[in-house]
């Protein structure tokens, strides 16, 4: 059983502690201003947007040295919904991985849904955690934790492929805005 | 009813031929060196690789020049499965777009394996073929021919778009070449 913290309580966080404690894992789950509390996961989801990341790493970095910490932010801009905010050719969790180079960093949860995820499925389909990431030991770890709740995963590969992630994410995102699927569908992975 | 050319007659070619051809629309299937014949749809596939392209484009440019252009190319690095071969911040149909800006070029295809648009389905589900595109009555008219056929459209926005798109099928390639999905399914689309 694997202890996880997650950062942010919003719909995503909220979502994400359910799938973990529906595998039997312990949570903790914290604000993201908590920042008095210490963060004690082998497992830290930062689940928060992508602005309030920077912040959340420079107040707890030295804290999650040594930890596998999970990005599934989606870095659009929302007022245009138009274009993502990190470099073309980077992505969010390249620029997150250079920022805790003594944690080991995992894409994951930016590609389903809150409703996906507390739900276990997209449409009849079981809802399909894609994941990316260069440390093989922290995927499978994080793996556990989504399977064990429910969850299927597929490996995406290594920490490069968060840039099509994201770009997976972005996509979902702008159809579900602009109402050609719901928030509770998306992309459903078909073996 | 729409008269359809599509240059290229592999895989991809005759499955895009066939939805067509279920819609009760007529087809022009021509191979990629058959430039002596004239093109003579008023939508017109480039069913060929990326890297062939060009050469088709060299020698009926100005063929196009009026028609719906419709680029299902996905321009990978198939040594390494590693990157895509166009700037990260561009995309296959925006260099098509450039190269015949007196076309109308609609991105489409290219998410959806051949197999899934013969089999009309990914899975359980009905497959959905994304476009995306600056010409609306452009993609009115492929939308026609694509659910004709029995398969569903969604409209995933400006030309533009095509970057999401190519990064969502170079990852659902990624993952059929990794053997973590088949070549009969991929990412099913849950409205």
């Amino acid at each position: 059983m694997a202890h996880v913290t997650i950062i942010g309580t919003g719909n995503m966080g909220q979502a994400i502690a359910a799938v973990a404690g529906r595998g039997g894992h312990t949570v903790q789950l914290l604000g993201r201003t908590d920042a008095a509390t210490q963060v004690d996961g082998e497992i830290v989801v930062l689940a928060v947007p992508y602005p309030a990341v920077a912040e959340v790493l420079a107040e707890r970095g030295d804290s999650l040295a040594g930890k596998v910490v999970v990005d599934i932010t989606n870095p659009l801009n929302f007022e245009t919904f138009d274009s993502l905010t990190v470099p073309s050719d980077s992505s969010a969790t390249a620029e997150i991985a250079a920022a805790l180079p003594r944690s080991r960093v995992v894409k994951a949860f930016n590609t389903t849904f809150a409703g996906t995820l507390a739900a276990g499925t997209v449409g009849a389909l079981t809802t399909t955690v894609l994941i990316a990431g260069d440390d093989a030991e922290a995927k499978a770890s994080l793996t556990d934790v989504i399977t064990s709740g429910g969850l299927n995963v597929i490996d995406a590969g290594a920490l490069v492929r968060a840039r099509e992630l994201e770009a997976l994410g972005f996509l979902q995102i702008g159809l579900a805005a602009s109402e050609k699927i719901s928030w509770t569908g998306g992309f459903g992975a078909v073996a």
